[in-house]
């Protein structure tokens, strides 16, 4: 297999801002963020998409993906919705080959369209962006 | 509770074009389509979102995502990928609070960007295509 981005951040070979580990899956701040917070989860176990992810993984990454959500409302990134999303394929603007839920924290009064919202903004203080998430994710990160 | 109209789909008090029919989860095209057999999944359980959403449903909603995906990709749709997607809360797009997932079919060589293909689009004849979706998904339809 060639090499992984992501399967090198589950192994420690890469850096990431992590967010949130448990044993099947890890969760990491997208480097190209589309709202401040949005996080990356994946599963340890690597599958390029959909049609090769196990279905039992696939409920580990949706129910992850739940916590996180929860966590962007309830915590210091005082989000009011939140948006779940799976690229799979490069048609649906999939762009790296290790399957991940997009959990992208979205407020009130953004006077964004959610087209516009799409587009990457550049977050100035990510380390304090993935510390926010991870308090509010106690205990799920350790 | 108020009338949910997705609780009036399961209880076939209203219409809907259904493709996809499991113990915990109904799946049927969205009216307003962002691409040709864009399906909406939701839980025969009324939940109005991730927060009240039980894990375990959650899971069974995602294994019925990947369930129509693949049929998208390998019946007569012929997508070449699939956008999941869950939008909870007024700030993050959601319209009717009964919890749901997109699946959207994507094409190789749409000219469209992610943003453009959210424009929602007319299907000239849903009811042919929710006959292929449930060919591709037998013996899921039932
Ligand atoms: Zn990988
Ligand atoms: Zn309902």
């Amino acid at each position: 297999m060639a090499t992984c981005v992501f399967c090198d951040i589950v192994g420690g070979r890469a850096p990431a801002r992590t967010v949130y580990r448990d044993d099947h899956v890890v969760g990491f701040l997208d480097i190209r963020p589309v709202t401040r917070g949005h996080t990356l989860l994946i599963p340890r176990e690597h599958s390029s998409g959909l049609a090769d992810l196990d279905p039992d993984m696939g409920g580990r990454l949706f129910a992850a993906g739940q916590r996180v959500a929860a966590a962007m409302k309830s915590g210091a990134l005082g989000a009011d919705g939140v948006n779940l999303v799976v690229n799979d394929g490069r048609a649906a603007f999939q762009t790296v080959f290790h399957t991940h839920l997009h959990v992208v924290p979205r407020h009130n009064g953004d006077k964004l369209s959610f087209a516009k919202g799409l587009v990457v903004r550049r977050d100035p203080d990510p380390d304090q962006t993935a510390e926010l998430l991870r308090v509010a994710l106690e205990p799920d990160h350790r």
